[in-house]
């Protein structure tokens, strides 16, 4: 293992230990597909069920309502998708302009083949405001599909209450829950929503796995046709070793979602250093993002007449892991959509970085990526 | 490990062990998100394109022909929805009846959207005669999706002439290969073929990953929107591990395919001992799919008067594992869509079971499976 500090946990976690460990099994020994009947197979079958009842109890959800995907990614599509055409008409869909690329996207398709789609524009701190969705909303709206954090500056939703206004009027709510869901203790029965999306990967599990809550009694169509996987709804042979990992990480995640506290703390200290070392809020950086409602561990600044990109390398050559915005968009080189959506000023938007925290990083970590970017800011 | 018969390797296959010792360091140490550009994603980054590259080699493609999926049913569902999607009108698809689920329900599906979709019958081998395709294929085809091989009854189909055919009228050709690759020596550039699925945990891959090759020039519309990764194709974090593993499995696989040959020796003595036993083809029993044709290992048979189900349960019992028809339908019990298409009489569709050995199987496994089934089918 090379001696680095690796702080973009935002972009994939490093895979819990027990969750590796739990993986092996059905790798090597119990390799039976689950849908066959004979005595081989029971052993995946059950680990399936026992993962999906793991899950369900994470989330306050029934068993029967999480639905095994390959990703976020997959979730997403099939949540938005899989709703609209259930539809009894082409009834309309709200998003924030802040989503993942995973839920812009699929609305785009969607609006393609006659769906219109409205986009809520956000706050300065990211914030879909209520007040925003009850003006657009109306009888005709079949789906609302907010994040529950946003990916790239942290920011936390008022999911709750942009639920209720949504099915007052009749729709349905889809949350993703990719970027919040194993860092924030989430309720589904409390929130109320129908549809939430989470992906493994960014909570310790393994990459290429994850799950769609969908509430009992919502109308979706399979996005994945074929054999009778997943209740009939989604097809492919499980991915067992893979659901396996993605339980037990999703569980050690919750029972310790007071680390959060403490990753808040690393996160506090890393502006204090800022501060200490002579960069001051407003006038070197913007912070963005809300700083009382934000996942724990999310730093997104944007540096004055600075480069994100030579930034990030700069720090990468001192063996620190940081990033410029979203992973998925990082052959993208200009401002991303969120930046752009919260109008960082102009002379700072190029300037912006995030840096994402977790359990594994330490106060030295904190200190060195402070002093570092502390000092490529200033000879920059 | 329990002391079992394995003989349901067309439902799935023991993970390579190669493949998966390439896969650990994937999910431990290198664990970047290779969508980024700092270092320590280089090596998953790196891992990606090597895995490409072996995979492109092995079917003779070029390394940006290959797209990384979820498995066989996601490249089904792509080749057929997207292409379709991608029409500059909605011509029509043809398949045959027997394809798999994954096929079937995406023409089920692009039907539901107004594309008209032809089914071609079958012989009672199971072959799809290239003369039925050239009965109804017109102008106004837009697509032709074709199984390699069968799936339960193993039958290879003519796919370099059935391409011919397509491509004469100006449709684009899709050949789902999950049965086949790896087992068979696959050329895309000598078959001709447009578009070809494939999924690793039938040639000893892990399950949750395959692929889908896609000819240059190909029309198509991305199935999981997103990011950009794969080529801004098929969005989602790409399941690095899991490719890794695919990749060394079907090298693996490929380098080793004459051992077809010594597998096939298997077969022909599994007959042989069902005779010594007293079984006579035709009259206890009927065997399906294309003698002179078919996958190596591959044994569908049907007996009269039996109940497949019954069958596999009591093998079951002596610690031997086979299957009825494909799992992905082994919640279904009613007799499968392939045996009602080749017309096995009803007094032995009933009594149908698939044995399906491999490289891992024995002369000694064989006469145990011969000599258990001969007693459960004299005794029942």
């Amino acid at each position: 293992m090379k001696n680095i500090i690796y702080a973009d946990n935002a972009a994939t976690a490093k895979l819990n230990k027990k969750a590796y460990e739990a993986m092996q099994c059905y790798l090597v020994e119990e390799y039976g597909n689950p849908s066959q009947a004979y005595s081989l197979s029971r052993s995946s079958k059950y680990a399936l069920k026992y993962a999906r009842e793991t899950i369900a109890k994470c989330i306050n959800a029934e068993p029967d309502e999480i639905y095994f995907t390959s990703g976020g990614t997959e979730s997403d599509n099939w949540a938005i998708k899989g709703t609209a055409l259930a539809f009894d008409r082409k009834k309309a869909v709200i998003a924030s302009v802040i989503e993942h690329h995973a839920v812009l996207r699929s609305c785009e398709f969607i609006e393609r083949i006659g769906y219109p789609v409205v986009y809520l524009g956000v706050t300065q701190e990211g914030i879909i405001k209520p007040e925003k969705l009850e003006s657009v909303i109306t009888d005709n709206t079949g789906l609302v599909s907010i994040m529950y954090a946003n990916n790239e500056i942290g920011t936390i939703e008022p999911i709750k209450e942009l639920v209720g206004i949504s099915h007052k009027h009749g729709a349905l709510f889809h949350t993703d829950a990719v970027q919040a869901i194993g860092h924030l203790a989430i309720d589904v029965k409390e929130l109320g929503v129908d549809l939430l999306s989470a992906s493994a990967h960014k909570f310790g599990g393994p990459k290429g796995i994850g799950f769609l809550y969908i509430k009992n009694g919502t109308d979706i169509v399979s996005y994945l046709n074929g054999g009778s996987q997943e209740h009939g709804l989604r097809a492919g042979t499980e991915n067992v070793a893979s659901i396996v990992g993605m339980s037990v990480a999703l569980e050690e995640s919750v029972t310790n979602i007071s680390v959060g506290t403490s990753i808040t703390e690393l996160e506090k200290e890393f502006f204090n250093l800022l501060t200490v070392n002579g960069l001051e809020e407003g006038r070197e950086y913007i912070r963005n993002g809300k700083k009382d409602a934000h996942l724990p561990g999310f730093i997104n600044i944007s540096f004055k007449d600075k480069d994100g990109e030579a930034i990030m390398h700069r720090l990468d050559l001192k063996g620190i892991m940081i990033s410029t915005g979203a992973a998925c968009d990082s052959v993208n080189t200009q401002v991303s959509h969120v930046i752009k959506a919260i109008n960082v000023p102009s002379a700072f938007e190029k300037g912006t970085i995030r840096i994402s925290l977790s359990k594994y990083n330490t106060i030295q970590d904190v200190k060195e990526i402070a002093q570092c970017l502390c000092s490529i800011i200033k000879k920059s």
